[in-house]
C-alpha cells in the first residue's frame, strides 16, 4: 500500500473532468493536497533492553523508516491528510512474529498495536503511548485446516482477503467476505472489527461467519467458540470486535460456502428512496435474500450517474434511486431467488458496479489531489427509523460543512433493520472533525448505532458511553484488566 | 406446576403396560418412588430488617409454605427425586416485584434467585446460600411493544411460552420458540439460558432471536443490543446465557415472524443413523432448512415405536431410524422447501410427534412412579465428530449404569454441526450422578460442548473450566464482580 494513499497508485484512473468541474461549481475547490516527501523519522524510543527482549523472541524487528511509515496510520480522510502533510506519528519499530513467537512478544511487556492490513478508517491502528511497536501479523498467512464436511476453515489472521479467497477457491470454497477494503484488509482485522462486506446480506457479517478463534493475551491463551452452546455467555462474541485491545487473534475458524456457480448483478432505477427501502425490506423479510443489496438515495444516484453514465440515463434517473442486487450461488438457487424489482432496468449497470467495487478508495485519492474533502460514515437502524436517521445525519453534515454533497445508500439488510452508508464531498478547506462529531451526535440522538462496520478505534471511542452506557464501558474495562493488566494492547482504542 | 412433578397431573397418560414390562425385562425395575407429603418447612431465615426492606420496595413478599415449595427446585431427575422424597432446600421467601420494583429489591442486598418457569434441568434455580429469596417474575407479563415494520416485539420476562405466543398470535405473529418446556418456561428464562426450541433449526436459537435486552443489576441498569453494530464486543451476548448470575432480565426484544399459513410434519424410516445424518447435513448445507428436524438412532426409534406403533411398523423399523421434518411458513415456502427424504414414509407419524411434543415430562413422572431412572442430556458438535461423540457418550453411560437403554436423536441443525440429545432409561436403583459425570467427561474429551441448550446451572459448573478455559472463567468472574460485587445474584450457578 502506498504510504500516503490507497493500494497501488497505478490503478488510479483520475477524476473525470466533468465531475471535477461539477464539484468545483457545487462545493468549491479547496487547497489541492500534494503528498509531501517523508522527512527523517524520530529515532526509536525503544530502549536497548526492550529491543533485545523483542529480538530474543525470534521475531523480526524492523527499525527502518520505510517499515515504520508503512505502519503509521490507517486510511481515514484525516489519516490521509496527516500522511500527505508529513506530520504523523510512527511506531517505534515494526515487529513481525511467527505464530509461536506472539506470546513471547507479549511477554516482553512492550506496548503493541496488532496490525493487519492497516485499512482502519477510525484510527484503529494509530500508534499511541510509547514506546509502541506495530505487531505486523503478515507472517501468519496459512490456511490451517479445512473441513468440507463441517464447511469450516481455520485461517491465520495475516491473510489478506484475496489471499484467503485464493486458498479457499483453489479447493472449491469461498468465505464470501468482500468489504471495500478487501484487497488489503486481513482475516484478523475482519474479526477484530466485526467487519461487514458488500455481500454480507447473503453471506453474513463477519462476526456471524466466525465459529471459533484463538487469541493470545498477556494473561494467556483463549480458545473461544466451537459448536453452538448454552454453556454460559458467549466469550467469542466478547473478542469479536475487541480491536486488538483484548488480545492478538492468532487463528479464526470461519464458515465457508461452495464457490458460486453463478453471479448475477442487476440494477434498476426505482421510483423513490422510500419505495426502494420498502422493496428491500419486503425482500429481506420475505426470506429472499440477495447476496448484495444496495439502494442509493437521489443525491448518490445522480452523483454516481453524473460520473459514469450517459446524459440520457442521467435524465431518466432524475428524482429516482439506483438499486443494485447481486445474486450468487448455484444456478438453481440464483434462478429461484433472483427477483425483478419494480423500476426501470439499467442493463449493464449491475455488472459495472461489481467491476468497480474496490475502486472507491482510489477515487478518494484523486479527489484529495483535486482539492476536495471526501469521507464516509455508516450506521444501522431499525427499518422504521431509517428515514429519521437519514434526515438527521444529512442535516447535521450540511449544517457543519455548508456547501457539500451528502450521498447515502442502504446496504446490509437484516430482518429488523439495515445499514446506511454516507459519503460526503466538500471543499478541502472545510474541517471534517466537527462535521463528524455532529453526524455522530445525530446517530446517538436518533437511536442508530455509532458504527455498523467501521468499528470504534480512536475516532468513535468518545461515543462509546452513549452506545453501551457507563456500566457497559465499565464491563469492557474489567475485561481488559483481566487479559491486559499492564495495558500494553492497542492503547487508546475502543474504550473511552 | 405440581410440586413434585410436571405441569398438570391430569394430563398424565400412564406408562403403557407393554412398555413397562419390556423395561422391567430390559433394565430391571427399581424402587417405585412415591411423592411424600410436604413436611413443615424450616422457618424463614430472613431477619425482620430484611423482610421490612423487601416489603418496603412494594413487592409482594410471600412466606407461605405453598409458595416456597413451588419455587424450591427445577425439574431434573435428581430435582424430582429430591422433591418426591421431601428432602429439599426451599427459598426463605418468594418475592414478586412489578417491573419498577426490581431495582429496589436488588437494593436491599438480599440474595435472589431470578425465577421464571422453574423448568431448569441443571439446578439453575436451586436456592443456595442464605437467606435467599426466589425473585418470581410472574408479574412481568406484558407485551411492551410490537413493530410490524421492524418485525420485532418487546416482551417482559415473566411471560410463559404460551402467554407470549397468545399475545403475538392475536396480532398475526409468532416467536417460533417451542422447547419441550414451552408450556411453563418463560421469555426471561429462554434468554438467560440460551434456550433452543424444537423448531430452532428454522426459527433460530433463542440467542439468535434476541435483538435487545434490558437487565437490572445491583450496579445499575444495562440497555443491551440494538441494531447490528461494530461498536465493540457484543455485551448482549455476554448477558444471553448469564443465568441470573449477572442481572435480572426485565425486557427482551425479539425477532418475530408471521404466523405460518401451513404446518407440515412428515416422518420416514431412513436406512441407517449414518445415512440419516448425511441426509440432514446435506439438507442444512444445501440451504433448505426445515423448521423442525429430528433423527432418532436405532435404539430411540425402536423404543419409541415399541410404545406407540403397531407391531408391523416395529418390524419394518428394525435396524432403521426415524426421521421427522417439520415445515412451517407460507404455503408457497413450505411447498418449495418440503423435501422427501430417502426412506420409507410413515404416514401420520410426523403429526403424531407434533401432537405429543410437550408430553415427554409427563411420561417421565409415570416412569418414576413405576421405578425407573429417566434422564436426558444434550450437546452439540461439528458434523464430522457426531459419530465419535455419540459413541463415547453411549459407552460412558452404559459403563456407569450397567443395564440401561440409551437413546439419542440429532436435532438443531447448523451449517457446521448439530446437536445430539440423549435419553437414558435404567432401574431407579441405579445412581444417576456418576453416570452424568462420566457422560460429561466424554463430551469434554471428544470436543463436544457440555450443553447445547440446557445451560450450566449448578450441575455443569464443574466443567466450565474445561469448556471455556481458566482464563475464560476468570473473565466471567470479572464481569460478575462489576455487576454484582456483593454476590447476591443466583449464587453457585454458572461460575465454578
Amino acid at each position: 500500500m502506498t504510504h500516503a494513499g490507497w493500494g497501488d497508485p497505478a490503478r488510479r484512473k483520475g477524476l473525470p473532468d466533468a465531475a471535477d468541474s461539477w464539484l468545483e461549481k457545487t462545493v468549491g475547490r479547496g487547497q489541492r493536497s500534494v503528498p509531501a516527501p517523508v522527512a527523517a523519522l524520530p529515532p526509536t524510543r525503544l530502549g536497548a533492553d526492550q529491543l533485545a527482549a523483542l529480538r530474543g523472541t525470534g521475531a523480526e524487528v524492523d527499525l527502518s523508516d520505510e517499515a515504520r511509515v508503512a505502519k503509521a496510520a490507517g486510511r481515514s480522510y484525516l489519516d490521509l491528510l496527516a500522511l500527505r502533510s508529513g506530520s504523523f506519528d510512527v511506531p517505534d519499530a515494526v515487529v513481525r512474529p511467527s505464530a509461536d513467537q506472539i506470546d513471547g512478544v507479549l511477554g516482553t511487556g512492550v506496548t503493541v498495536v496488532p496490525f493487519g492490513g492497516g485499512t482502519s478508517v477510525v484510527g484503529g491502528v494509530a500508534p499511541r503511548g510509547g514506546p509502541v511497536v506495530a505487531l505486523d501479523l503478515c507472517r501468519l498467512d496459512r490456511l490451517i485446516a479445512l473441513s468440507e464436511e463441517d464447511r469450516t476453515a481455520t485461517l491465520e489472521p495475516g491473510l489478506t482477503g484475496p489471499a484467503a479467497e485464493a486458498l479457499l477457491n483453489a479447493r472449491g470454497w469461498t468465505l464470501g467476505h468482500f468489504p471495500q477494503s478487501f484487497e488489503h484488509a486481513t482475516i484478523g482485522g475482519f474479526a477484530a472489527t466485526r467487519s461487514a462486506g458488500q455481500a454480507s446480506t447473503g453471506y453474513g457479517r463477519f462476526d456471524a461467519l466466525v465459529v471459533a478463534m484463538t487469541v493470545e493475551t498477556p494473561a494467556g491463551r483463549l480458545e473461544l467458540g466451537g459448536p453452538p452452546t448454552a454453556a454460559g455467555p458467549s466469550l467469542l462474541q466478547l473478542f469479536l470486535g475487541s480491536e486488538g485491545a483484548f488480545g492478538v487473534i492468532t487463528s479464526v475458524t470461519v464458515k465457508i460456502r461452495p464457490l458460486p456457480e453463478v453471479r448475477r448483478y442487476d440494477a434498476w432505477l426505482v421510483p423513490s428512496w422510500e419505495d426502494g427501502i420498502r422493496q428491500l425490506r419486503e425482500l429481506e423479510q420475505g426470506g429472499v435474500l440477495p447476496e448484495v443489496a444496495r439502494l442509493s438515495d437521489v443525491d448518490e444516484t445522480s452523483t454516481q450517474l453524473r460520473i459514469a453514465a450517459p446524459k440520457a440515463v442521467q435524465l431518466l434517473a432524475r428524482g429516482r434511486c439506483l438499486m443494485v442486487l447481486g445474486w450468487e450461488g448455484t444456478a438453481a438457487s440464483v434462478k429461484r431467488r433472483r427477483q425483478r424489482m419494480k423500476g426501470i432496468p439499467l442493463p449493464g449497470a449491475g455488472e459495472k458496479w461489481e467491476h468497480g467495487r474496490y475502486d472507491g478508495p482510489y477515487l478518494r485519492d484523486d479527489l484529495m489531489d483535486a482539492g476536495y474533502l471526501v469521507e464516509t460514515l455508516e450506521t444501522s437502524a431499525p427499518w422504521s427509523r431509517l428515514p429519521t436517521v437519514w434526515g438527521a445525519v444529512r442535516a447535521a453534515l450540511r449544517e457543519a460543512l455548508g456547501e457539500c454533497v451528502v450521498m447515502c445508500h442502504v446496504s446490509h439488510l437484516y430482518p429488523h433493520g439495515a445499514s446506511l452508508y454516507f459519503t460526503v464531498l466538500a471543499s478541502a478547506d472545510r474541517d471534517w472533525a466537527p462535521a463528524k462529531r455532529a453526524a455522530t451526535d445525530a446517530l446517538v440522538v436518533t437511536g442508530a448505532t455509532i458504527t455498523h462496520h467501521h468499528a470504534v478505534g480512536i475516532d468513535h471511542a468518545p461515543w462509546m458511553t452513549a452506545e453501551v452506557g457507563p456500566l457497559g464501558v465499565e464491563l469492557l474495562r474489567a475485561v481488559k484488566q483481566v487479559v491486559d493488566p499492564a495495558g500494553v494492547l492497542n492503547p487508546g482504542k475502543l474504550i473511552p
